[in-house]
């Protein structure tokens, strides 16, 4: 094994993402998150007014150290692709992690920086997605398992979640078109059209209720609890679904060890 | 099998609402489909104003052609109903699929464009009805069967949920009056009547919360309190209903599954 | 079996709270329900304004009617009560009824009308009593075993209820008095004293959010996103707990179906 | 057994925090679960202004009596310390006692009664460490049990609720950044930064809808409603999870009780 392989195995035990072992990379993972977290409250630091000139300059100091250490990161873990993709050749290892969701958003959170120097062009919005990168926060701990028993329990469940959310849907614009004709005349400047109608659906049906459009006549008020009333349901049906998802989810767990043995004669059972 | 007859199994193959498998049926539902979809968006449209003639022109002719299509799909659904009905003569399929509920709503759908021609009267508000047909929207796709696990659901648990909302029911007209005679005095311009302390009753259970109407004085907001907080039982106990239906649903999907070989011993079972 | 014992058992058929066989029977309870309706529509309407003294009049003789009939329902129901309690003796019967739940709502709701007879005073508030024969509409209808079966599921469910629910008012008294001294500054008027902190910690908590009472500063937003999130826990474990009651149920229905019988070997178990 | 050891043994079968058989016990707690609750009215009415000298006098009367007591008790929990932890010596069993949660919850409440006796300082504040006092009503009655049912619950399925609430997080922080990139223009005294964004997202997502800050824009409009939409999951997820939580306990409980007998021959198994 020559220096260059020793190198890139020692870059990839550093950087992957699964549990460490070694100080040195839960070190690089720490300080990864951070830049990371750093940087996103930079983006949100960004829209306030007044900072002092010093204050900016060190803004943008950071911001160019936390581009060049996640440039960097990026080219290793480009480069050490073909050690994820064992069974893969160099090239096509590259491209195949090039394509992955979380090597695209790393790319796209590093190109706002660089494109400028191309070409000229305000690419700041595309600086927001430094925010998904945040996502990583879910990659390098324990609760990555927990999570995608959640993302499967939801997408076992999507067809009845789907089909729930269309009834929803038709029953929002329904509502929305009838409140209008309902209000239009009473409030003609807060139901000025069905989109204000469909607004206030959607502010009753989820039952945030913000308090800028409700109606004032007693039909609209009577027709609001009648959907006021069914927002409960639109609560309650994906509950009640994702509920019986985790269930059989403990079921399956559960008949998965009790396959081996009866539970009751504790006979071995095929 | 004479040509008429080849004629309507074509128009019926075409027509029918299941997964389709010929190119020409799926194209058919799509175009169905999204003049459905376009027609919704025309009636929400037709509440903005300030278009000028030449769109409000385009509407009118869109809407001319949509009725001639949804007139046409009608006419071909009310010829091949015998295909749907097998075990009904000609007539009485017909009279049979003319009574079912997708039927009226399209027959409902298409009857504004035409009755003015036969007496004089606005039945705008009548094209509301098209919205309805955007339920087709749940015929046509896999989500149907999910959806009729939502509704069975619903269905088996109805007696109970019908009986928590009638408890409901009463809580809230008992809440509206008490809560009209705490506040009427400090608030006359807005707990005018019970009618309005039943619109802040339903804003509060539902925890909408529109903020137009809440107790100010220290009685009404120890009684608001109660009553928010019995709120979350509104959603708890239908929610909790609602579940156990859907984990009995998985229950018994299993024990269908199971019924034929014993887990345990693995002989078959009857 | 004399005219007097018959009179009393055609009169207890009449009027006792099941599923009744008769039409007389039905028409009586069907009879009573609307009344009773009507009352509670009087309530609502005498918080109205501006009605003409003829309707006020007829509003008026509708009440004398529905008393007089609600008192020969009373009487006739202390009457026919060693029929109800059959292992009773006449007197002890007829108190054991008369201290009954229902009994007591039936007293309180026609004596607001016989008192000023007696001695003059106001007891209009009195009336509202009559809202809770409401409650009689549950008594009657085949909802009875679901509505109990609800009742159970809370009840066993009580103490994890309670106890949940002593966290949660312990958590809102911390909350009012921390919310009180981070905004009594900023907002003097709006957040008086702790009893305002706690109406808001009701409202945020409960999610309802009526908008008349919410921090301004910084750190009461940073402290109000906490109670809100928090919030969500207040309804998620009330409706964890009331679900787990309502799959018990299941599982406990089933479990006494299925001890007569094995359900894999289909042999009598005892 | 000397005078000592007998007056230790009574004091700490008065003090104990279980269920109690004696009567003198049951009276000590009564008393100090109501000084403590009457000490938390003292906070809140602390808040209120206007009340004369006399009422002032007379709650800071209460407050030292209050506070001698608290203080005894501490001083005969400290001392009987070595009861409570039978298998360690008296020193280390007292400090074993002073540093539990509910001891540093006691002595904070105690100590800003003293401390400015020692050095002059305004320790008001650390007053409200009072209200956590109220804790002890849950150790002294039968909830315990249903509590730490509840707790084990949510412990259990921590990871998934915390990995759920991290996604919830981080969802949040984008919308703010977008909400406030969208309506900043349009409202710029509302959307000042992406801080007045992530409070429109907190209250927008626990559907708790103050009304104080809400989108104008159509853009905005569209946006809210789809993160309102995600608030529905908001809530459905943790609470689906906490429900499979409370199933799997039941479950639990009635394997470990069926263990013992097979439910279907009836036969002892070990």
């Amino acid at each position: 094994m020559d220096i260059y392989a020793k190198a890139k195995q020692a870059t990839y035990n550093l950087i992957r993402d699964d549990d460490k072992n070694s100080v040195a990379a839960t070190v690089f993972d720490v300080t990864i998150i951070s830049l990371i977290v750093v940087n996103v409250l930079l983006v949100v630091l960004d829209t306030f007014s007044g900072f002092p000139p010093g204050v900016l300059a060190l803004f943008r100091n950071i911001e160019v150290f936390s581009v060049i250490v996640f440039s960097v990161e990026y080219a290793a873990r480009l480069w050490t692709a073909d050690k994820l993709y064992p069974d893969k050749s160099g090239a096509a290892a590259r491209v195949r992690y090039a394509l992955s969701f979380m090597a695209i958003v790393d790319l796209l959170a590093i190109m706002p920086f660089y494109l400028p120097f191309v070409f000229p062009v305000d690419l700041r919005i595309l600086r927001m997605v430094r925010l998904l990168r945040l996502l990583r926060l879910l990659k390098v701990n324990r609760y990555t398992s927990a999570l995608s028993t959640v993302g499967n329990v939801i997408k076992r469940k999507a067809s009845q979640l789907i089909s729930s959310t269309l009834v929803v849907f038709i029953l929002m614009v329904i509502a929305s078109v009838l409140m209008y004709s309902v209000e239009c005349e009473a409030q003609p400047l807060v139901f000025q059209n069905a989109f204000s109608g469909l607004w206030w659906a959607i502010a009753t049906l989820t039952t945030v209720g913000y308090g800028d459009i409700y109606p004032i006549t007693a039909a609209g008020k009577l027709f609001s609890a009648v959907i006021a009333l069914l927002g409960i349901g639109i609560v309650a049906i994906p509950t009640g679904i994702i509920s019986s998802g985790f269930v059989e989810n403990i079921d399956a767990e559960r008949s998965t060890e009790e396959k081996h043995y009866c539970p009751y004669c504790g006979e071995k059972v095929d």
